[in-house]
């Protein structure tokens, strides 16, 4: 079996679940509704596990013919035969309102692959008195996920508060010399807080796929 | 009790160790020996965990005065009371001959906190049979540490491989459009690969601790 | 003979296909459809093979009024007088889905100029085994174009596999670090396999006419 | 009165004391001991408030030939006259050990020109309980200068602690992503703590000038 | 008391006015309108000092439904509750006319949290007479403005002539080299005037906030 | 068989020659020379083509201890076992002398794998006569190689003139706006000559690999 | 007498023509209709000189009230008062037909204050006999304006065929790799041509006000 | 005849006198002495005016083997036959004393073609009373190379104080966000006085090759 199949418009990887046990991911942009479909359709047949669409905006979605799906508006991804919630304890912590939307996308992900996410609002360093107060729920977690834009400060305060994986997801609010995000990942990658990690600007998602395979590592050692 | 002791030229933090399972480790370029030697002796009294001093040079390292460490040259990393070897395996993943420094620092940082590495060396994707010979290895590690210079795909290539953290260490080798390891950096952030995630350039240190971390994580959750 | 045109809004150079053996190739940004109709209509009369309007969005290549073309919506391109098939061989491979407007346009000129065109789509480097699949495809090619975004790593792997001249194309697509194509450009130009050529960002129709120069020499030397 | 004296390779500013209260300042680099000596002797002749040479390295200070300087190695700074302590306090926070040269002319800068300096060092953000031990020290001052590399996170935290003018200084500290303080220096910028200030990369001797402005404004609305 | 209130979509940082004696500032963008009037409630009911909405449109502003507020169209901000003038005199200086915008920002800020503005419009130093006309205006400021987009050369020129506090805003305006903004932002930071501060691209709310930690201070040792 | 041999400081990749036709390459920097001596042994006793190592430094070459090896300083190449002349003429031109390094870098590897190198010096554009003048030597080569600097405007020059393949090299001539060759690589991608192809900056040996496959697949439809 | 008048919203430098001999030039870009005719009336009650406005789009153009105004729409500019023709020749030479827009603004201002344009329209340097087939015409000006995208090579050429000043105008057209225009103006920067000088990316406007300059001196000199 | 002369290491442009006009220059980075030697042998044999060597070390220099030269260390100059000083006047003002190895230059090579110079030094923007003082000989010349560094503000300021051309030189002096110059360059490309032009960052050189081309068409049109 060649492990993919060929729609004409895409080629669809059909064994990523068997293969590395992540979930199938298609990304909207560029494609059109019906092909979206197709690859929906396929990946639901050929897989067994949670199928996802990320970044697809409302009006694409409502053209989705799948049937079974759900669609969060503010995090624009659609989802298909979520998993039950499981075991592994996602912190997701964000410095402001303006990075919620990013953040959404991160929860709408961990939950519908199975991780169990828990949510810290608006924690920005400016005012230390609210990072502090929920630095147990922060002490708890199996991984935390810090999503800040601007100087991206919070991930260093984390950093230097929690022992688990920090994983850092840049956003591109503000303005000025917030060059769209690049100031908080330059930022992020140059933490005085010791071994956390980053994912692309305003990817959301990628933070939720590294929580997976945190998860997927503790799972497997115990 | 404060937490951190006050030497005059630096403060020291001596309670990370309990705080977050961290292992202390001191930054060595902008400081002295008789600095150096300094902390560590203060780290060593304070903890009873590994101590290391980082990016170190050889003649820097040879005026430390501080018993019963021992130095790499190669990593520029000092260490004391190294850990004893846990289960938590790492692979550590290099994509060319010149990004063996940057691979080395995180090899005697992992081992010196206790992780247990594996190392495959030169397996960049331009010769695509070496990487898939050394598949089994990459599939048993708990976390990949890749490292690689110039366009940094290796990243790619192996997160589609393995289900486990794949940790990204741009490397600063190469010249020109390779832009003094930014290329690389670039690259793994907009990996094709879901769920890798980067650090900063030639930080071997940076991904080492992320390791750790993901080990503190998996080791609790037993 | 002055080997040009002067149209009062543009001077066209019509003397390229004998020059050259060029075909002539007009970029529509900036030109009204009228002008694009005066220019066409002068290189139809001058000349003898294939002509070009390449960037043409679907509503100005509605009011270019000379008949005989064709319009291809997704490649932006109108052509007159397509070449007939050659024996060189282009493969053409496509990291993921959303590249391929751009390669799309590499196809259509391609095709236009009578190069002969094998497409190989989806072939990132994240599912290595999609990408080994088609080696034989890539093989049998005289050259092969590579359309990537994002990392580009596509180009260093098909690099690694083949022996012909190879063609990248970085592509826009992505966000974040994927700073609008110019990663996966930089990623290409550091590639570490050997003798890889790059064009600018997006640009199907360089790598098209890059490939139609190859095919010249390789004419010419028979 | 012209208001400045022509010294064939320099023409020297004699007037700024009186018309700014400003200090006279020598920026070192690029000039000859001799020129230094010549233009030290020329201020101190002109004027009667403290007289300051910058950035000047110890070979070079040690050939300028002023009676009554004192120099600063550290610092890299020379000062003649220094003015009486006054009741202004500059507190000055270091985020970690490497930023200290950069702080240390900032002090030296203040204290001659007779701006009291109380020194808080290494509060970085990833150990928060060092900063929050300062925080009295913190709130005593009339203007924080917050010294910071990498990612520059201090000044977010001080400037959410304190009600007072927080001048940031990025340094350059750090490698890789910190691009040599353009980082923090961004970071710093994108700062989401209110009223915040930034001085140029490593420009000690900016923030204590800044911190000059200051007192002069305060005093005379006394 | 925790210090914030939780309304779901925001944590409402409510002892800021006591901590820091800063004023409630909402920062629009991101923000729907009802999350606007719900944070401004909670803010006016747990604090008695002005209450401010920054960067938000006429749409948005006239969808906020709390009573008592005033907008300013060109500042595009909102205020509730405006302390009443102070003694704190700022100079608010800009370059050109497209630069009013942002200075529109300060001033409206400023003047809400009770500092008196002096505006001084259109003295770029390509007309050095137009400067040297208001420079009595400039001298008797406790703090000056300055913002200017371009190569913001009027920071410089100002800053040389008085001795207060000069914070320099530059702005996005003008096109090509002037890079967004960042062009002014650069030359402001490298300034030859000693001891000028910048505050982010087109912030004119920075620039107000600055100033007001500055006429906190001077109140303060009053 | 494996189709490598692992030295231990090195993988070596030793069917390269049969899979790609490529030669073996060792790039220096970074390597020692007794690493740089197995390497090479081993590629020697592997395969039976040329076998080169570049960007080796003259005080290293000295001390690569295999026999038959000749070294060209300028081109910082070495050669064991260079192939015979073979029928495909690159032409390789030069903008100006300052370029000559990175050109005698491409000629040296061409010449060491077998392709016919004729030499145009210093024909910049600024001089169009002497570009002319040489217009016959660049027309009679099956590709060409232009060498340029700083605004790197040759590229475009020579490929309005010939119809063969033109490889363009950026070089890291000149100061100041040439940003270490960003801008001729830049300018060369952005040509209005069609068709042109880039490599690396200062990276004459990609230009000659990349030549050398024009060559192969030249030689295999013949 | 003041040189200024203050209208409220903006501050008229008056004197202008009398100080510098330049024209009256408003830019248009955030300013409302009605602040353009308060603007350009007062100029022309106060100068006896050509008064113009750039930048300003059609419908702006349609609401200024003031009558004897022409508008040129492709250029975006409107003149009142022209200056008659004088007897200094810029010979305006444009690399391809997307630069034409930025040259109409600098043919419009060049013939409002009274120089002599002589157009050479695309000369780029991909088809060279186009550009020889105009070099008298060029030889013939006091002064070339060259206005060239993407790579910016017709400066060189142009600057390697006169003897006059040659102004450059890098403009914004192209794609990807043109950078907006970035890529052009550091080309036209590094130029290997002799004496070349450069404005802001898409300003014909500099482009003829230095003309303009040139024409003064030569006018003087006489 | 050729026009250049083929001396292997060089192909030597002979007729640019004829031609343009303009000396002959040759730039000494990566040429030996010898290779200088033999070029300036040549070039003075063949022509009949000024000879320059630009950039050129003191150590170099003195190697170079060329009867009749003389160098100026500063400006790192070598010049035979320079030409009698014309009527042309050029004002060369700095606005720093690190400016002044770029004006060195600029003055040297003014010199050694003809041009007469007049020096105003140290006239920066931060004490506008220096650079009003030296107003009349900035409006006798015609034409004014501004020689400034970090944010090159002079140049606008003189701007808007003369008719003639002002030719804006940036420097590399500074250090953190004056990024080697870039922000000056960038700064002067936008100033707010119309009609600057602008060379590359510390090219003395090209300031006065711009100045000698306004001098000939001077000469021309009288």
């Amino acid at each position: 079996m060649s492990g993919f199949t060929d729609l004409g418009y895409a080629r669809v990887d059909t064994d990523r679940e068997v293969r590395q046990g992540l979930p199938e991911v298609v990304y909207a942009p560029g494609k059109r509704p019906e092909e979206i479909t197709g690859i929906v359709t396929e990946l639901l047949a050929r897989s067994t596990g949670p199928v996802l669409v990320t970044r697809v905006e409302a009006d694409v979605a409502a053209q989705v013919d799948v049937p079974g799906g759900s669609y969060d508006e503010t995090a624009r991804v659609l989802v298909w035969r979520p998993a039950p919630p499981g075991s592994f304890r996602v912190c997701l912590a964000t410095a402001g309102t303006a990075d919620w939307p990013v953040a959404a996308e991160a929860e709408a992900v961990c939950t519908a692959i199975g991780l169990t996410v828990d949510v810290v609002r608006d924690v920005g360093v400016a005012g230390l008195h609210r990072l502090l107060a929920v630095r147990e729920q922060l002490e708890r977690a199996d991984a935390v996920i810090v999503v800040a834009g601007m100087e991206g400060a919070l991930a260093s305060a984390v950093g230097g508060l929690v022992e688990c994986p920090v994983i850092a997801v840049p956003t591109s609010t503000g303005y000025g010399a917030a060059l769209e995000g690049v100031t908080a990942l330059l930022a992020m990658l140059t933490s005085c807080a010791a071994g956390l990690t980053v994912v692309n600007i305003d990817s959301g998602f990628s933070a939720a796929m590294a929580a997976h395979r945190l998860a997927r590592t503790t799972a497997r050692r115990r």
